[in-house]
């Protein structure tokens, strides 16, 4: 009975505590229910931990494969949660069953998701194609050492899926109804105009900053950056924080400082905005530094979002909206190896208090899985 | 010797530790060198001391009045110091002659002032017309009870001067070369604009106040007030400080600030500034609150500049630079009931360690006061 498969093995996962950067025994339940399913088990740790908070603590990664040869499709997620945070109703560590919903950190946020996946192999045969997973520990966290490393690690094998579903919760009201083909790329920018401090009494002996952090930024209001694609809200600028910090009201600061924020479409890329607003910035007397979080990335409407909506039509009765919105997930290392399309349950409690799946969902979404991955491996 | 008879007088006001706000023993001083001279001393303590730390301590004010029938002509100051700070050379409430100086905490401003008006009273005859002092022992402070309380005095005796000299170290480099026939005055605003929070990724769901602080930032910046008077520089805006206070990159604010300061002559107004601004700020979506500190005023040249003048000429042989520069000071209240012109001591040391007056320079100012004092009583 896969129904109870997927619930079981939701909860298997959800008792493993595995807040980000997850490692140990997480993993090794998830490598437990694989196991019997023929696949091969590749378990590796990296990341140095080393001073720099940025760069994370050490992080376990799993890439698992069942191959037989013909085409290859992938399933990406994570096994690691955000910290639960204080208040839940029950221990956010001890999956609980109340009336329909199944509680617990990481029930839609992925352990759901990837119990799911693993439920619905039990009812694909092993000669239908190649299916492989691949499992970080760090997708909540920096992300350096997690999905990235996977990639060198496929790249190492010479074993490059043709298709990857990331089975990150895109549903919103409904299971079903929206999936994800991209993601809109993030760059965040700090503009600082240095001037000369003095007494406001005397403004010929001073500099001040303001009147010219002032003006850049009315040019960079005047912008408009593009007006959208078929599959993208257009890009946005939005200036996010003013800085001077100057508590006298007859001094004239010595420096004034702003910061952007950019969401972007696969018309612009990072660098190219990072250098327009650079020459802006500087012509108007300021310095710029910039941190691009992500580039723009589409999977254009083709054949894995088309087996994606044809299952979900088939189990759920609706069709998914397929969405660019919403911040950033780990589809953006994936998408530079094979088509990916992100799919899986609701994600009203992800990330909150009292985190819980729909266990009707659960069953669902191993039938959503299994029909994708039967498409997709051509059977 | 009304030489000896200066720093005599200075000395024993320095004596008198009387940080600002000032009450007691410095008066009882001035009153036991003015009674001798035929002076009515009047002394009467304002203020409420309550619990509104702006409205400062109860404060002593003095009101001294020689009567002669004629013309009545005023020196007015204060006997409050500003705390004396740690490092001192000597014991800033000792006075210590060292070389040419007499050091101690008010020797410039403005108890050697007022000690050298003291001394030419001695060289005026009691006939030659109606002379008075008028002193506040709260300059330093808020000054919300002391020279406007001896204004009241003044207007409850009926008692008008026909010009006020106010002692002030208005030198600069050297005794007689500046004094103030005025000031701007001086406004700060603060501009608040509210907006709605949200993720920098979903800005159709939020609404950021900052682009409308920079609009109306903008329409500041370009508002040129006048172009300044005979005897003003125009009238200046600056924006003092930007405040949003958003450590999130990934967020919209929700309120974004700034602050101005005007300093303004006499074409502008306080109130009229703040309406105008305050309708320029609202139509742009944001709220305006305003501190007016002091109004501009002058005092046009005419007698009793050229009676400084004339005076500063014969005992210096240099010409004061009549100017509007700097602070604020009680003259600002003094203009509302007869001509205000400010000449006093070199400020170098004003305020600061060490405060120190040239020995030389209180001679020579007893001499300019006695001039001027009867250069505007007619004698």
């Amino acid at each position: 009975m896969t129904d109870a498969l997927a619930l079981n093995y939701a909860q298997r996962l959800i008792s493993c505590e595995s807040v980000t950067p997850a490692q140990g025994a997480v993993f090794d339940a998830l490598e437990d229910m694989l196991k019997p399913l023929g696949f091969r088990v590749d378990r590796f740790v990296s990341g140095t931990g080393d001073d720099n908070p940025a760069h994370g603590a050490p992080v376990e990664n799993l890439f698992a494969i069942r191959e037989s040869g013909g085409r290859h499709f992938a399933f990406a997620g994570h096994l690691d949660v955000v910290p639960p945070g204080a208040g839940w109703a029950s221990d956010p560590f001890v999956p609980q069953i109340k009336g329909d919903l199944l509680h617990g950190r990481g029930a839609v946020d992925m352990k759901g998701s990837i119990a799911a996946f693993v439920a619905a192999l039990h009812e694909i045969p092993a000669d239908a194609g190649t299916i492989s997973l691949i499992i970080t520990g760090d997708e909540e966290g920096p992300a350096i050492y997690g999905t990235r490393a996977l990639i060198d690690h496929m790249h190492a094998l010479g074993t490059i899926p043709d298709a990857c579903l990331v089975g990150e919760p895109t549903s919103v009201n409904r299971l079903g109804d929206m999936m994800k083909i991209g993601r809109r790329g993030s760059v965040n920018m700090w503009i600082s105009v240095a001037g000369t401090q003095g007494h406001v009494a005397y403004p010929h002996l001073a500099d001040n900053p303001i009147p010219k952090l002032v003006a850049i930024l009315s040019e960079i209001e005047a912008i408009s950056l593009d007006a959208g694609t078929d599959w993208f809200q257009p890009s946005n600028i939005e200036i996010t924080d003013l800085a001077v910090g100057n508590k006298a009201t007859n001094v004239i600061p010595a420096k004034a400082e702003a910061r952007l924020s950019i969401r972007f479409n696969d018309l612009q890329n990072g660098e190219a905005l990072v250098a327009r607003m650079q020459e802006l910035v500087e012509k108007g007397g300021g310095t710029l530094t910039a941190m691009i979080s992500g580039e723009a990335f589409l999977t254009p409407p083709g054949e894995l979002s088309a087996a994606i909506s044809e299952a979900v039509e088939g189990v759920m009765g609706i069709t998914p909206e397929p969405s660019t919105t919403g911040g950033t997930s780990d589809a953006r290392f994936l998408t530079k190896i094979c088509p990916v399309v992100e799919f899986g349950l609701c994600n009203a409690t992800m990330h909150k208090l009292d985190e819980a799946v729909a266990i009707a969902d659960l069953t669902a979404l191993t039938e959503i899985y299994r029909r994708v991955a039967i498409r997709m491996l051509g059977s």
